[in-house]
Formats: structure tokens, sequence, C-alpha cells
């Protein structure tokens, strides 16, 4: 393309915006309640709504599905979260009059300015809401989320729902695959805000990251929002502002009983000589700045001392260091937390940290001091966990930033959002790949499970049909491929989808944060180890009704081309 | 680790909040002018805050450099991005009234309410914010911010700053990679806010693709807040939407002169079927629903008319279909936009509409025919794109989304926030890993050029020593291999730090996004060819002077506990 077409093709599209300055306000992403706005949007959404309108096509009913086609993580469950986000984004949906105006100055000059006065009316009073309950375990090809109501606006909701759902439900899922991996009595806590995607990236991703199994978060405006746990100690840059045991201006430290001071530095430098021998240190070798990072840090916490032992080095100083401070808590009555490494062999130096605790147990007679807790936290994944469990390792809370919230392992879940229906006639969207070919038609999700209690099988059905009954036959059918097909007789079947907004008002109650986490974890729990295990796990299956494979079938013959050879 | 033991850890520790709800208050992440929240940050910010308060050393002078230790997409360089975000946080930078009430709420109950005082007085008043200025193309280990202040303040900005730089200079780089991939002449276009980390994980993927050298993006609002030209026509929802040309109302459209009106449903089915020879395809084969979409699509927008052309079949159908509407707009006196293509071998069907553009142009002498604009958005990323340039295409235009904005390559740039001095004295962070140890001390960083202008080397110096002079010989050392040494003439030497915030005022005019993406541009196109190709790029070196080497060294002996062989 020349350079000429390309300023051309730039600077005729009446869709671009002149280039540089923003229209004169600073703005931020949601409203003051914290709801995403409905500008949040691509533009083909608003130009689609323009041309649904101008061909009066803007309110025939509609029905979308929204959908992913593929697990993450090469896994074959996930976590649906981002539900609240988005009926609360239905309560608020509008555009403002500067939305308006900004929409005006984007479109071409011809637009019709009747839309603008059409955009001003809009809100999601006509649209419902279906959807499976948010921390449920979903499946792919299953609609997560069922839009009804006039095109135009259940178009219009397409970005922002799939905004809230994808990102959402990838990280649930995420975390809740990190909880399998650790297992369900390790502490695992969320340090990802650093490395999140923006200011609401690092947010949502404290938000269901609890919600997938977490337990806490280091991210404070989360625990402030949310009520999430928040939890946290020091970084090195704490142990490096300390180079001397001179530093330390008050000395003194209560006992926890507030009965008496004691001098806290002497009997910190007294345990410092006396547990060289029983860990087998060199005194002199310890950094004297370390120890008083800790000493100091442990007057400032002495009830829940918890303390980085790798700024130099962890075998020679950071746990002799360590020991020393918390020995000198305990004489005066506290009850130190523990140590973090950050770097190294965490197996290794787990276990060399724990059998070093023990010494010092058995010696004072202290058998909580072999209990302390060791967090670990550099670079850690899912398979790290895995290989940690393997080696062995006495590791008690894992800190987890980096690979948790970005999902390096798959940073996108694929959520699409499909039109299904438009004036009670089903519409299907082929492709050359028959896995992205739509299931038409709005339709109705059960869940069927089995006599102990684990989930077999969905089921898609028309709406038309009846729902399947318990200890009576149902044929499942793959939804293309035509030998696959299974007789169940499902022990119990839930109906999957609820009505969450219609006629303009939430129409159930939404669950606290907390409730959603033990929803994942139910709901988990339900689904039989196979389908959750780590190397090939085994697809849990999804199918139709025998009805509606005959019609997919039947409109996916009507709605392509024949081919020609050639 | 028991039950036992882990809920004891968890009810124990004082920097657990209370499980469960919110704090009573909705919010947005950002204050009501988008600006980044104080509290959005890592506890241990908060516990660290307290302790150097209760330490006294709160207002110890103290130095942090901003800098990351590796270029990412295994490529070897990066554009720095979220400096005027960094600012803008120093601008409002507080605590609340209600976040100290939170706060209170997190820390034990033991701790001082004298420093609950002192965070309510807190700012960045008393903080000097140096960088390079943002657009810049920059290396590992050079700092990019140079915080200086009191200790505790500059401590507290560590996450925020962090968050705010790490994924900004991560997609914008990415951004300029996938320009570099497509070259200067094609259009490049960011799709990617349905996958994006949230709402404002969107919004940054949109505004710093766009300063990395995009040309616009889909995301509305980012278009109404930074002023990126926004883009977009339609998604395949509209195309299935329609079935019959039953469903155009209004069958007429007005010419470009506004002269005639003209039945254009009647000149659409005319071109169907006079082009059938000319493009040599069945008539009924093709899809009535997508000729009645695309016609009232170019009803809505005949001067910008684009259309998606892979909904039920591209050779059968969609460019069937497309040729059809756009030959009659042209009768009118429109000149039509171009095609979409979202699934398929690109290269073979951008090949194959464009020799059928031709064939069209050809034989109704209508030169713009052949030029027209053809668009991709098939889930690319910076490969497909190095392979469509091997295999040849005629794409002129790429929408880009999930692998642009998670950049799927390597979703985080592990930027760090590191002390480098207190009360004058430099600090050194050791590690297992020497090319994690820390550069001691607040230094000085020049960019030495060559004769042809191209950037040679970057230099760290101590404050105290005189800049590098042009054509004066140089010494640059490896900061760690002692026989890596190199002496540089430099034709031109540039300061790239300059002071952007002091004494509570922005001390530099900041550009506006249009002027960052003019720098970013520039900034690479200094930088020689073999540091940005793909394969095997050759590092740009980043050295220190000889006596910061020396200064480095013997700090790291000082600091390192001497080993022992056992």
């Amino acid at each position: 393309m020349s350079e000429e077409s390309r300023s051309r093709s730039t600077s005729k599209s009446p869709l671009f915006t002149k280039e540089g300055e923003p229209n004169g306000c600073v703005m931020a992403v949601t409203n003051s309640n914290g709801v995403v706005q409905a500008l949040l949007t691509d533009l083909y959404q608003i130009t689609m709504a323009y041309a649904y309108w101008k061909s009066g096509k803007m309110d025939e009913p509609a029905v979308f599905d929204l959908y992913f086609r593929k697990n993450p993580f090469q896994g074959e469950f996930t976590i649906f979260a981002g539900l609240e986000e988005c009926v609360k984004l239905l309560q608020t949906f509008h555009f403002s009059e500067s939305d308006v105006a900004y929409l005006k100055s984007v479109l071409p000059a011809t637009t019709d300015p009747g839309f603008f006065t059409y955009l001003r009316t809009l809100s999601a009073k006509e649209i419902t809401l279906s959807a499976i309950p948010e921390g449920d375990v979903v499946f792919p090809k299953v609609p997560l989320i069922t839009v009804t109501g006039p095109l135009a606006v259940a178009q219009l909701l397409e970005t922002p729902l799939l905004n809230l759902v994808n990102y959402a439900s990838l990280v649930a899922t995420n975390a809740a695959r990190f909880r399998l991996a650790a297992g369900p009595e390790k502490i695992l806590l969320e340090f990802g805000l650093r490395r999140a995607q923006g200011p609401d990236g690092g947010l949502s991703a404290s938000r269901y990251c609890y919600l997938g199994g977490f337990d806490g978060s280091s991210n404070v405006l989360a625990g402030k929002m949310f009520g999430i746990p928040v939890k946290g100690t020091h970084a090195h840059a704490y142990v490096t502002s300390f180079v001397s045991l001179d530093e330390i201006q008050d000395k003194m430290l209560t006992t926890v009983d507030g009965q008496k001071e004691v001098d806290f530095v002497s009997l910190c430098k007294k345990y410092s000589l006396e547990l060289a021998e029983v860990l087998d240190y060199l005194p002199d070798q310890i950094m004297e700045g370390e120890l008083a990072a800790f000493l100091s840090y442990a007057k400032a916490f002495p009830q829940s001392f918890l303390a980085l032992i790798d700024t130099y080095d962890v075998i020679k100083s950071g746990l002799p260091n360590f020991c020393a401070v918390a020995m000198a808590l305990s004489d005066l009555g506290y009850r130190p937390q523990g140590v973090r490494l950050d770097s190294g062999d965490l197996s290794y130096l787990s276990n060399y940290v724990h059998s070093k605790f023990c010494k010092v147990a058995a010696k004072y007679n202290l058998p909580w001091f072999e209990k302390m807790t060791i967090v670990a936290s550099n670079d850690i994944n899912e398979e790290t966990i895995h290989s940690l469990n393997q080696q062995g390792h006495t590791i008690s809370c894992y800190g987890i930033g980096t690979h948790l919230v970005t999902c390096q392992k798959q940073p996108a879940l694929g959520c699409v959002f499909k039109l299904v229906e438009v004036n009670g006639k089903a519409r299907i969207k082929l492709s050359e790949d028959v896995e992205k070919v739509t299931v038409p038609g709005k339709k109705n999700v059960f869940r069927l499970y089995g006599t102990d209690g684990t989930a077999l099988v969905d089921l898609l059905q028309q709406v038309s049909e009846p729902p399947p009954k318990k200890g009576q036959r149902v044929l499942c059918r793959h939804p293309i491929q035509e030998s696959k097909r299974a007789y169940v007789i499902p022990a119990e079947v839930k109906c999957l989808h609820e009505v969450y907004w219609e006629k303009g008002e939430v129409r159930k109650p939404l669950p606290t944060l907390t409730e959603l986490r033990a929803k994942a974890s139910e709901s988990l729990a339900a689904l039989r180890q196979d389908h959750k295990r780590t190397l090939n796990p085994t697809p849990y299956k999804v199918s139709v009704s025998s009805a509606l494979y005959t019609f997919i079938h039947e409109l996916w013959l009507e709605s392509a081309p024949i081919g020609e050879l050639s």
C-alpha cells in the first residue's frame, strides 16, 4: 500500500477521529460507583447500532450467547466469574450527553441526527440476562450468559460483557488450578499488583483470585473495596536500609503482658551469639544491618513477626538473624510467625530452614518453633508447585504474582458473544473450523449428575423441549460428530441458567465474594478428579439433545453454499 | 501444615483483615480525575512505612531506582511508557480519611496511633522524580525512574509506580514490534478490549499501543479519553441478523451529490448477477441475508463502506456480495473502503480478493477498485505478520487483539524498584544470580552516539564524576564481568534523565500522546537495525564507568558473607 493510498484511507474514513488531543475531559474508566461505562466498547458496536437503527431493525427481539470454545491452561474446566459486574453494568447502562457528543464527532457527518436522540434514550430496561451462577465450574460451548432483548441494545453489550467475563474467569480458573496444585492446606496469597495490566487489572486479579480459592492478597485497595484479607511483611529494601545496630534509637521492647520493658537489642545480640552453635553459623559472618532491620521490624510487629531472609545469604545470615530475633521475642512472650524466601532453591532452602527450626525447638523446648510459617515467593507457577511437591518441601504459604495475574501459561480466555436468534428465528455462524460453528437458537442448559453426586455431562436443549428428568434415560449427542452418542440416566438434574436481570431490575440476590469463593470450591469438588488432573485430563462432555442435533445440522446445510470440485 | 495450624496462622495474624464484606464503600480504582489512588499498593509498603516510622528512619533521604533486567519478547529493546501517569500519581498522592480508617482495621491493634496521624500528613511534596523521557527506547539495568526523598514516602511509591510502568512499557514495546514487523506503510489497529485484564487493562492497552506505533483502536472510551483515532465496522452478528432482501424497508439511496434517489436494492441485485461472470461465482450460491446486511450497512455508511466477508464463505458469497454493493455505491458516486477477513488462510484469501478487485477495476475501468483496503483480523501475532510477509499477501491493515494486549509471548515486564542509597550511603542487594545484583548509589545515565547518529552504548556513572564529553575517549565497562571493557569516542552525548517532579511541582511539560508516539518512533529509528531484528538481535550495551565498576565490586565484597568450603 503506497503512502498516498494510506494517507487517503486514513483521512478519508469518517470513522477515524481527529488525532491528537483528547476530548477535553479527564475521566475514569468506571463511574463513581465503580461500574463500567457504556462507552467502554468497540466502535463497531456503535456503527452496527446505527445500521440496525437505520434499517429499522434495532428493536427486533434477539438472543445472544456468551461462551468460550476451549478451556484454558490445557485443562478441562473453567470457573465462571465476572457476572456481578455484568449485572451492575446493566443497572447503569446509558450514554451520557458527553458520550453522545463524542460519538457525533466520530461518526460520519452524514449520520442521521435521529440516531443520537435514540442513543440518549437507550437503557438495558428491555434486556433479560440469564446466566449460570458466578463461581460455578463451566465448560466449552455452554452459554455462560444469554442476553435477550432489542437487537441493537443486546449488540451494544457485547464488548463490555466480554471484557468483564473473559479475564475474571481466566484468572479465577488460574487461581483454582494453583489451589489444586498446592492442596487445601497451604495458604495462597496473590502478590501480582505490580505486574498486572494497569491499576484495574491488578484489582480484578485480586478479586477473582480470591474467588478462585486464594486466601488473600497484598493489594490494599482490593482489601478495602472487596473485603479480601490483605497480607504482607517487608521487602529487601527494608533490610538494605539498615547497616548497623547503632541505628536502633529505642532499644527497649515491652513484654507481651505489658509488665516489663526489656533491652531488646542486647537480647537479640545475646541470641545471635548463642545460636551460632545450635545452627552452625559463624557469628562474624552475619550481616549486622540485616539483624538491625529484623529487630526493628519485630519491634514494630512483635505479634506477627515474619522476616524476608534472603537479602544477603539465607544460611549464613538471614536465618541466623531471624532465629535470634525470634528467640528474643519468645523470651518476651511473643510468638513470631516465620520467614519468607524469595530466591534460590525453594525445596532445599525450605527444608534447611525447617530443620534448623526443629533444632531450636528441641534445644529450647519450644514446639511451636518448628511449626512456624515458611512463605515462598519467587516467580512461582503451577509447575513449580507440582515440582516442589515431588521434591519435598516445608513451605506452608505461597505468595504468587506474575504467573498468577498475567496467566502466563495462557493469557486470554476466548469468550465470544454470538447471535443465535432474531425475531424468533435461529441463526448460525459457520466457519471453516467446525468447532467454531455456533449452536443456533435459544437454549436451556442442564447439568446431569451421577449417583455419587459428581457431574456427568452438560446438556443443551431447545427451549421447546421438556427438561430431562432424574431417573429417566436421556440421549446425549455430540453437537457435531454424528456417531458420538450416549444414554445417560441422571440421578439429579440441575437447570444451570437463572434470570439475573429482567424488566430493569436485578432478579436474584448477588452473592458476596466470600459466598462466590465457597461456590467455586463446592462446584469444583463435584467435578470428577480425572477432569481436574494436570496431565492429560479427561474432557468433560458437553452434549446436545437429539432434537437440537437435528436442528443444528439442518440449519447448517441451509446456510452453507454448496462447494464445487474443480 | 495441619488444618489447625493453618487456621491458627490465618486468624492469629493481625495482618489479615476480617474476611467477607467490603468496607462499606463501593469505589473506583482511580479518583475522579482518573489518577491512581495511594492505596493501590502492596500491604508490605504500609507495614514497612510503619516500621520505618517506628524506628525514626522515615525521613532519612533515600534513593530508589526503577529498572528492568531483561528486554521482553526475546528482543533487545524496550519502549519506556507510563511516566505521565507516575507524575500524576505524585500530584495527588495522599491517604484519605477512609483509607486511614481502613488501614487502622488492617494493622495490629497495638499499632502506635501516631502513625495514623503521620499517614494523614503524607504527600509527595518532598519527593524528586527524575526519569528518562516517556517514549524513549530503553535497556536493561538503566534506571528508567529515580525517586529521591524521605525513605518511607519513596518506599510507598514502589507498587503504584511499578504497576503504572510495567504493563505500559510492555505493551508499547509489543506494539512497536508489531509495527517493525508490518512495516511503516500498513495500518495497525488495536482490537483487544474484550481480551484485556478488565476495563482499565483495555484502556491502558489502547493508550500504550498507540504510543508504540499503532494507528488507532476499536476502544471508544480510549478515543474519548485520549484522543486516539477509533475505528471499526461490523461483526458477524450483523450479517447473520439478516436473512432476506425483503428486510430492507427503505430501498432508496441518494447519490453522493444529493441530486437523485436511486433504488439501491435493485442496483445491488443487478450487479450481483452481472459480476458472476467477472468474478466466476454462482449467483444462486450467494447468501441473500449477507447481501441484505452489506446493502443495509452501505446505506448507513455510504462514504466509508467496509464489510466483513467471511461469515459464510469468502469466495462463494462474501466477496461477490461485497463487490455487488461496492459497484452499486460507485454508480452513485461513493467510494467504498474495502473488506475485512477474520478467518482462513490470510495470505491466500487476501491475494484472491485482490485479484478479483483487479478484475473488477479492469472490467469497469475503476482503478481505485484494486486499491481498496483489505483488513485482516484473525488472532494475529508478530510471527503471523512475518510469515505473511514471506508468503506474500495484499493485506493493507491489521486489526490485532489478544496477542497484542495480553502480550501472549511474554505477559509481564519485570520492572523492579530497588533501594540504592540511604543517608548518602550506597546500598547493594546481592543475589545468587549475579545478574540480579543492584548497581548501588545515585547515578547519572548517558547515551553515547556514533557519527551516524545511532546509539552506541548507555553509560552509568556515579553522580560525582564529570560527564563524558563528545570527541573524548571514555572507558565503558561491563558492570559485572571484569574483562569486558571498551573505549568509546562518542560523536554526541545525551544525559538521559530529566527532573519531572520536584518540590511538589511538575517540572517538565508532559507531552501529548501524539508527541509521545512520535518520540517512540524517532527513538527507535536511532537504534541500529541489528538490535531490532527478530532473530538473534544483537544486545545493546549498557556499561558503567571505571569508577562505578570499582565501587560496585568493593561494596559487593563488603556485603557478602565469606563462603566456606565443606
